[in-house]
Formats: structure tokens, sequence, C-alpha cells
């Protein structure tokens, strides 16, 4: 799609972290860098083509959207085990529809306030680690099953 | 619905705000106290039965429970001319579904950074208040759109 990238636009010029699959409308990534440094099981579903709120989106699309939210949601439970997960598309920064999809961790930096909101407490190394080496069967499990369902 | 009411939690007992409209399924409210201080367009879709995450719902109800916060969006676009709108399903502290529909402005305490983070300036006490007095008119109509779509 990408109709109509926007200049300026970080999401569409990049694909915004580690592609983990790529589909005519959405793809999924896995954060990488900064927002990922003490969130492991930290992706996002970014709508490929340049529209910022998500009632830009026809209702068919909203569903399509949302299954793949779902479904990284899904994955992540079945792999990482999260306390809770974090749905959120915010968008202030880069007003691109992306969805933010968190594996959190009664344990984790944050907890049990958003990511977004101070440290309460320093990161694990260790189980952090154990995370962080579960990642790559995540992102296997979460391109197998969106295969299946697009 | 509220098949099965968890003890202790919240959202299962009270509305949790101020009640705008009331489905069989879903319910939603408007947030008062501390939440809405600084952001007045604090809106919440509540799903009635205790479920802790998006992918518990079967596909038909994720996509109601969507058309409602889309719903609700769309309202706040309308009435509220918001800078952008967020959206977030978090529960890490009230682990029962309830989706956040937040009307955000470039002048909001937070702005650019999710509400949840710590304020970068004062509130603008003259805007909240505007934006206050518009409140009537978009429950209202939050109340009415949703109910030609349920």
């Amino acid at each position: 799609m990408a109709a109509s990238p926007e200049p300026g636009c970080p999401l569409c010029h990049e694909d915004g972290g580690l592609l983990i699959a790529r589909y005519g409308k959405f793809r999924i990534i896995r954060a990488t860098g900064p927002d990922a440094a003490d969130f492991p099981g930290f992706y996002r579903v970014v709508w490929n083509e340049h529209v910022a709120e998500f009632s830009d989106l026809a209702e068919a699309d909203q569903l399509l959207c949302l299954r793949a939210v779902s479904a990284v949601e899904r994955v992540l439970r079945d792999q990482l085990a999260p306390t809770k997960v974090n749905l959120a598309a915010l968008g202030n920064m880069v007003p691109h529809l992306h969805w933010h999809v968190i594996a959190r961790h009664d344990w984790d930096s944050r907890w049990p306030a958003p990511v977004w909101a101070a440290p309460q407490r320093a990161a694990d190394p260790q189980r952090l680690a154990e995370l962080h080496a579960r990642l790559a069967d995540c992102d296997a499990a979460i391109a197998a099953t969106v295969a299946q369902i697009f």
C-alpha cells in the first residue's frame, strides 16, 4: 500500500524495527534500541499506509489490524508468559498508525505503571537475558501464526 | 453479562466513572477524578465481563469492542478537535479489559508523551475549562453515535 508516503515520517520510509512479517496492508516489527532495552517482548503492528488515527481505517481494515494485534498478543502470552500484555496506539510523536504490543512482567522496571512512566526499580539483568533468549522463537512463532491467518 | 464477577475487581462492581452508555457486553464511561483532571476528554470502553486480555475475547466480541472504541474516537475528534487520540488497553493495575480513549492536545501537560509520563508543563486552566465546557455535548454525542451502531 503506502499510497502516499509522508515526507519526514519515519514509518513511511523505514520498517521501524526488526521486521518479523510484512503483508500488503501492515507489517509486524520487534522494537529495537532504547524502547526494547527494558522490555524485550515489545512488538508493533504498523499500518503500511500513512494514516494517523485508528478511526481513519475502514471497518474491514480495522478488523484486519486488530486480528494482527490479537495474534501477536496471543503468541506473546504463549511464548513469554507475561503478567499482562499492554496494547496501545498513541502516535503523538509519530502520527502514523502503529500498535504497541508489549509483554509486561511484574518484575519489570516500570511495573505496574505503563512502560512510558518513570522507572520504579532497576532492570533485572538475569530475567531480561532469559527473555532475550526466547525472542528468536517468539519472532518465528509470530510469523508462523500470522501466516496462518492472513 | 458479568457472568463471573471477580471478588475485589473494581470494574466488576462499579461503573468505573461517569456512565455514558451501557450495553449487554460493554459500557462506555468518562473518567473522573485524578485521571481526568488534566485530560477532560478521557473515556473508557469497559468490557462488562471479567476478562483480562483482549485476546481472551472471541473475534466477534473483539470486533464489537473495537467498533465501540472507534466510535468514541470518532466523536472525540468531532467534538474536541484533539491533536491526536490515544488508545490503550493496559490493565496492569486492574486486569479487567478496558480501553482508554483519550483526546490529546499539543498544549496538554504531558504532550507529546503518553498521559502516564511525568508532566512536562503546568496544565492550562483556561483551555482545560474550554474542554470541560464541551463535555456534556461530547457525552451526548457518544451516546447517540453508539446507539446508532449497536
